[in-house]
């Protein structure tokens, strides 16, 4: 149960303070020219310590891959890949060992297991998104060479909202500063937000948004694995996340079937549509137009604050981590969010491959 | 890629003017006693013409098992099932055959597959759901032995919004009314809402919520198959749905991490948490908590009123719809996701039995 | 786990005297113009009571589409058949509901699911390959596009065994007897054994061969999934098979690597191999040469005769069939082993069409 | 399609002179304690350089766990694994770079990914298997709690069998003689054998048994994957098998119903056979009598001599390897043939846990 998609796979394994982070990804046709930095570029955008609105814990996070490469080209074959832990000395966890941190998975993991390991996180640690990421990133190249491009960025920070649709911004800017919103005066905004968060030892949430253009028609499978609802069981998959919509989304909730219908144009060659409330699917497939979708994640659990909670055997104590960690992981998710939406659709794009004789 | 699930599993075949919907659920354990009553009781609650406000096109969905149970208990074996399509008529569909419906999935079937079944929408059709109610009931007859129990209700349609949280509903009124919201005010002005539009050939969309209780600790898989991934990703794959949140969901956003956290408390044996902004799910594990979540759905696309569209050629045309059709889908929507949900749950159920050695 | 393959994928559903055998064959590709009559020709080479050495049981065995196929051509949407079972009258099951039939099933299912449908087999019964048939004859029809062809015969009965390679026969002979070897000498010899065993109430095993032409180079995944362990598997989970080789086989067990070997020669433009001890399989992945294989049926476990036994208390007691059976599963099982091998071949013929980018 | 197994299931990795070989166990439930010794046992029965009849090549090929385990107990979260490969000096293969050794996978390697990994066989490599040992390893675990053992043997050499049938074999002397088989007379025989044919630079081929004991009855899926159709499946994708037989296997083609035919006994509290043809399975389930199979191995491709073969251009060209090869595969193949059996074991221990409510 830790492999996602059909065709493109992505196997992933690896806790927090074990030895390594990494995966398989079996499906990769051959023939695929890596491009090492496109993978590391997308590493660095989600390690931490990057700037000073992200954990100033320093993690290099370097890929290496074992198998499936060879001269830079995918062979056919499982590529393996590992990022060694670096934060794995024998540290004293006596102090958590057996406390349920509210709102952590440590006591599901108990429920489930029977044991847990308890060491910052183990396996349901985000840490663990380190594996997307690198799988991700080839997915990207896969998709690059068909022009399909995807682009995340940070659309709400609490109650500081990008007011402005994709479709008005420049994407190309996201990258232009530390939070990942591509209008600089929100940006800003939200920088501020987080600063004074950090200040108050709390934590905030918000929402990443994603745009994936020049997909061709025809990708998705029509009943129970949609386009859209393979990229929702994607998003939601990812640590923190609370919701997925896409295209018109909870507010399309609102509006009439005649203000919501998209209809249909000929624009040269092309059939195209004149509004897309349709987030560029139909029916679970692709239509050819612009595929948008929003992200809700939750404030993160872990404050620098003190907090009540129970031990193992029910007992009142009180939590109060120490170390470094992010008062908000949007801008860090950024990247994860842009991996898991390229695995779901490179897996699309080569199932659609096969389903014309 | 017509499956659901990996130990309960559904694989649902069927286009809705073909000779019948149906579906084989394997991974069924073997001893379970089939209540048949259940099974047409959630059948007659997705149906069309069950009330003023649904199609009043009459369809009898009744379910012929055709193996897997014996003496009225399950072998262990394939459960499959049909239900027959009566109006299957050799209609003339000269009209339609070339014709893209607006925000319907003939353009992107014709695209994908180079061909479509354009009599009633084939294969995209709701009456797919079918399969999924079917399945669904049996998957509640597994949960029902463990106590676990899955409500849905209409919990907005258009704007008209059911302002109290489902902790303050008594959810068995759901089915007293015909859009099944359980509060009988909301439920009223929901009626009405829905008269106006049909009154306009026009239709609405709306929010269907779903309250899982009784779930013991310990469900769902850790990463990719975390227990609100999967329900997002069931829930997703429904005709009209456009988004998914579970417990705080997109409200959660805006809270900080010292309001969201929900702080674990002894009460009695049990350990429990004073607020559950989790919505009963932690690392994608089940805590014990009810689970709740709620889903989108957009106003139906075929309105009883004329709209411009395209042909296969690219020629503009106009599209007239006749017949019955629903002006909102949410009232036969309810059985639909708590079909979705019992399977999902069943599953982890299941798969949760061999967690520990 | 009543699925078999990837890519093209049979779900089987049935039990012998439950309402129907059938199945949904999900990810054959759209535009597939359907034979039927080749579907048909093969379930009635598998039917019973097609000639004097099979039993005398009258199945008409006609399948009817229930889905995916519109206009005589596949929509790339879920295949669902069945095949209606005539025999399921209320027969008195009550002598043999609590006996354990030597070498059947009955013992085993029941351990296992706690319950058994004791009506002439249920699940058990090799009248489950019907599904297998329908299945194999469209992947017959994906690889006839291809001009791949898959020929089985009978090549043993009892000791009476084919000596000619199939290199040295002529396979358009196969359908001439009603043991279907392609070896008229031959046939007679075996026609006459299983006359006379008949008369003994008796059973007889053998072995089926297949051979398969035309196949392109490339098909196979290298690890778990080789040609040849996928054909392995497909005919392992045929009924009352014992044993599966391929190319050399057991036999090459003891040739040197010197003989062994298959020394490649330029021909023409292509490079074939000197020798075929490969059975057209290296590495897992199909050469291009022919691929042959070997499978062996034990003798049918039901008997014209009495046995002793147990029934569910442990308690010694005699069973005594009634009604037809065969002495001879071989000739009923030609069809059934090319089925299952044009399944793996079409299944990897759509797999490798996404192994190189 | 690097995977193997539903529940308890094996994703290997890597290439013979890439960096590691390797892989992910995902399903292994949580709460095993892990014996290190009985893996590192089992690497080193299957590690070449162990004794004068094999490879001289050393390879020390120990295992380093990356994950899913905690404190030597499993944590039920994915184990990953690597064997780092020593060998991987980048040598010069320009005298193989371009030639299509016989019956090896270099020429449909490179027909289906368009290229190939040709240091030293890349993935078609058997340093493959060090993988599987190491899942192997640990299934064995899961099912020594059960008491389930399983004991694999070299039961022929070229035509050098061993006569006896395993009943009157004493297993715990296989490990006792270097080609592993449990008859010292017989052993002595093939190692004798061996040595002549080392001298010749040839090979040779031969059989590995395997006797599975204490297995409960209700292992095995009924219809495709039969207890035996997943045991045959493992084998035939270890590399060099090109047959696979269990119980009565081909030799019982040749027997009567009436002979073949297991008859139930009454053992005291325990219902038995008198017989044990079926090899321990039943309608493809376990009856709880003892499982034994046979496996059939061609003799290894690569000769110490040479042979007459094409490059990638057609060209006539002759291949004559260097350093160190097997000239039999046999005894290392013991541990490869438990471990697979190990996989496919716990798998349907596990799944079988769920086969009733």
């Amino acid at each position: 149960m830790n492999t996602f998609g059909q065709i493109f796979r992505l196997t992933s394994f690896g806790e927090s303070h074990g030895r390594a982070i990494g995966g398989i990804i079996d499906g990769c046709p051959a023939g695929l020219k890596i491009d090492y930095d496109l993978i590391q570029t997308d590493l660095d955008r989600r390690k931490p310590g990057q700037s000073k609105i992200t954990t100033q814990r320093k993690e290099a996070d370097e890929v290496e891959f074992l198998s499936g490469i060879h001269e830079d080209i995918t062979m056919g074959t499982p590529i393996s890949f590992v990022v060694w832990n670096k934060d794995q000395r024998s540290k004293d966890y006596s102090d958590i060992k057996d406390i349920y941190r509210p709102s952590h998975a440590d006591y599901t993991y108990q429920n489930k297991y029977g044991r847990r390991d308890y060491r910052g996180g183990g396996r349901s640690s985000a840490r663990e998104t380190i594996a997307r990421v690198v799988a991700g990133a080839i997915a990207k190249q896969i998709l690059r060479n068909q022009s399909i491009d995807i682009q995340a960025f940070v659309s709400q920070v609490e109650d500081i909202r990008l007011e402005k649709k994709y479709t008005e911004l420049d994407l190309s800017n996201t990258e232009s500063n530390i939070i990942r919103c591509p209008d600089e005066v929100t940006a800003n905004k939200m920088i501020r937000r987080i600063e004074e968060v950090v200040q108050m030892g709390d934590t905030v949430g918000g929402v990443v948004s994603c745009v994936i253009k020049n997909v061709p028609s025809g990708l998705g499978e029509p009943v129970f694995n949609k386009l859209h609802a393979d990229l929702g069981h994607a998003m939601l998959g990812i640590n923190a996340v609370k919701g997925f919509e896409y295209g018109s989304g909870f507010a399309g909730t609102k509006l009439r079937g005649s203000q919501h219908n998209d209809i249909f144009l000929k624009n040269g060659d092309k059939i195209t549509t004149k509004t897309n409330n349709s987030g560029g699917i139909q029916g679970g497939i692709s239509n050819g137009e612009d595929i948008y979708f929003n992200v809700a994640f939750k404030p993160i659990a872990t404050l620098m604050q003190k907090q009540k909670t129970v031990d193992i055997q029910g007992n009142e104590v009180e939590v109060n981590p120490k170390g470094h960690h992010d008062a908000c992981v949007l801008p860090r998710a950024v990247p994860i969010v842009e991996a898991m939406a390229a695995i779901v659709m490179a897996n699309h794009y080569l199932l659609n491959k096969i389903s014309q004789i």
